[in-house]
């Protein structure tokens, strides 16, 4: 009879939580727990004190900041595909869907927890291969690296479904972080980077593992076609939003992604104006159609306003800004987004990733 | 053709974001998220400064506090079934398990967050009844408004399996918080409240659930049988880990969750002493046996240690305190956990909820 009426009631479950972490070597899971707990770089200029190890990690604060908090959930088969995707695009995407919702607050990363539900399968090695959570973390470290971005803590289990919550906690200075709600009549809008490439990254992506055949994801880097990157490899604005935040530039902000479309409604809907975008400005991505630029989604970019008064470089930190259009005053009879083509202007529909649709 | 490649590729996402808590009013979700969206208890003395509707949550520490970050992921099938557990019951537990954390840290919350991972038919209402979210909601917003936790934001998809990952962040004040390291040699042992209270109850669950023969949870209450209330209802001891933080009390401290032989492993881990129990100064709660309270887990009481000296209360805030054993210096040949019975010392293996197993 099992010591422990949860265990003999309950499935067995496989759980690391982040406080304590105790893996069985038998399983190959000490080096990557090691190599978790171990990795916390720019763990003291970030503010993390008390990492992996605890019931809780303990970050602090630099004087007149407070703390942005975003958490950020990728299921198998809805943000993702194991046949797709590969174990490192995964763990990287996770992490920079969290990462950019700092970037348009302006925020700087403290620390990132990841709860991480996996088949127990993903948790093995085969032969010689790593076992693809190693590969996940791979791909999510590589990228909390380049922003120095401690991991923390987490949770991890076992799932028949495969699934990554990930939760940032950033910090800026107490009442300077961009809001949504800032947008202005007369303000100029803008983007950083280009647009569509990650929705036209996504369906070449989709043509080339159709055409795979194989039951694994196909070794699709983005060495295959730079089209790729902006899906396989999107780059938080996280310098671009800081740049805009101490400059006091930007009036309001969002990253883009659910799509220019709807991210565009959320400022309008939060700041009570309306919008019009000049299809002629916006920056494609090479390969991206209009309709991938404006409804496409993920590209990760960030969407913000500035007063007309405003300078703005041409570029921050090497990514490019784009005006495409204006903040304007709500109307009765005139639509709430607007996209002005040589055609004359057209209602520009909420279409990109739609919520709870 | 539709004019979203990633929504061709993709299946059809339902992904209500914080910052956008966007709802389709035909499903019925508008209701439930105006809910969520306006509950902001304690907001304003908990320190969270923006909630729902931006990409991040703002908060803010009082002055010299650090913040305490926790994350826990419950899944269906692992952590609890839907067979078994009403909805409101899976919300209240999957809050506990996150303020049970915050609590062993003499943190205060400041806010939750939570990612949630429903089936379709979960957010649905099937006739009068309530859907299962909502309900899910009401027993997690209650817990939240007992214990003055705003719910902060937080995401939620469409799953094929449901589950829910909570973030906790909360407040201790710096180099306060009490952590799994302090313990040193000659301190005293205590438990809040009772043990094996949850692990007693869930077999009870377990057996009222094989005899109702219902595809749907029974409507088991805790008006049963008390023996319930432990695991249905599990109680974070927050004021008593404040209590505790507040006047240097406790040299060390942990939550309850995976049973307290495991749990007081991490403890002499973590502190690098040993350990003793005695076996009948535990205080089992009414119906559980010696070994659901030495291994059962999910009782979220707290386990402190506290210097020889420390004149400790019999109860904190309404919730006995018992002196269950005592830490010694680690020697060979000595177990580092050791269960002291009427029949001499026993090795006290960890057995409660296995990690990575």
């Amino acid at each position: 009879m099992p010591a422990h009426p949860a265990a003999a009631n309950y499935p067995k479950v496989v759980s690391v939580h982040r406080q304590s972490f105790k893996p069985d070597p038998r399983a190959g899971e000490l080096s990557l727990l090691r190599r978790i707990r171990a990795y916390a770089p720019g763990s003291a200029s970030s503010g993390l004190r008390l990492g992996i190890g605890d019931d809780c990690a303990l970050l602090g604060l630099r004087p007149k900041e407070e703390a942005a908090v975003t958490t950020d959930l990728s299921i198998a088969g809805r943000h993702f595909r194991l046949d797709w995707h590969a174990a490192e695009t995964v763990g990287h995407r996770a992490l920079a869907r969290g990462l950019s919702d700092l970037a348009a607050m302006g925020a700087r990363p403290v620390a990132a927890f990841l709860s991480l539900g996996l088949p127990r399968e993903l948790t093995l090695a085969r032969g010689r291969a790593k076992p693809w959570v190693e590969r996940f973390y791979d791909g999510l470290l590589a990228l909390a690296a380049a922003y120095k971005t401690p991991l923390a803590g987490g949770d991890l289990a076992e799932s028949p479904l495969a699934l990554a919550d990930i939760v940032l906690v950033g910090a800026v200075p107490v009442g300077q972080a961009l809001l949504r709600s800032g947008a202005r009549p007369g303000d100029r809008l803008f983007v950083t980077g280009a647009l569509g490439g990650a929705a036209a990254g996504l369906e070449l992506l989709g043509k080339l593992a159709a055409r795979s055949n194989k039951p694994s994801p196909p070794r699709i880097s983005n060495q295959i076609s730079p089209l790729l990157q902006p899906h396989l490899a999107p780059q938080p604005r996280l310098p671009q939003g800081q740049w805009l935040r101490q400059r006091g530039a930007a009036s309001a902000a969002i990253d883009l992604s659910d799509g220019l479309s709807t991210d565009l409604m959320h400022i309008c809907e939060e700041s009570g104006v309306a919008a019009e975008v000049d299809a002629a400005a916006l920056p494609l991505h090479a390969g991206a159609s209009l309709e991938q630029a404006l409804h496409g989604g993920e590209d990760y970019e960030l969407l913000f306003t500035a007063p007309p008064t405003t300078r703005l470089p041409r570029s921050i930190n090497g990514v490019p800004i784009t005006c495409i259009g204006r903040i304007r005053k709500r109307r009765a009879g005139r639509p709430l987004v607007a996209l002005l083509t040589p055609e004359g202007a057209q209602i520009l529909e909420p279409r990109g990733w739609q919520h709870f649709c």
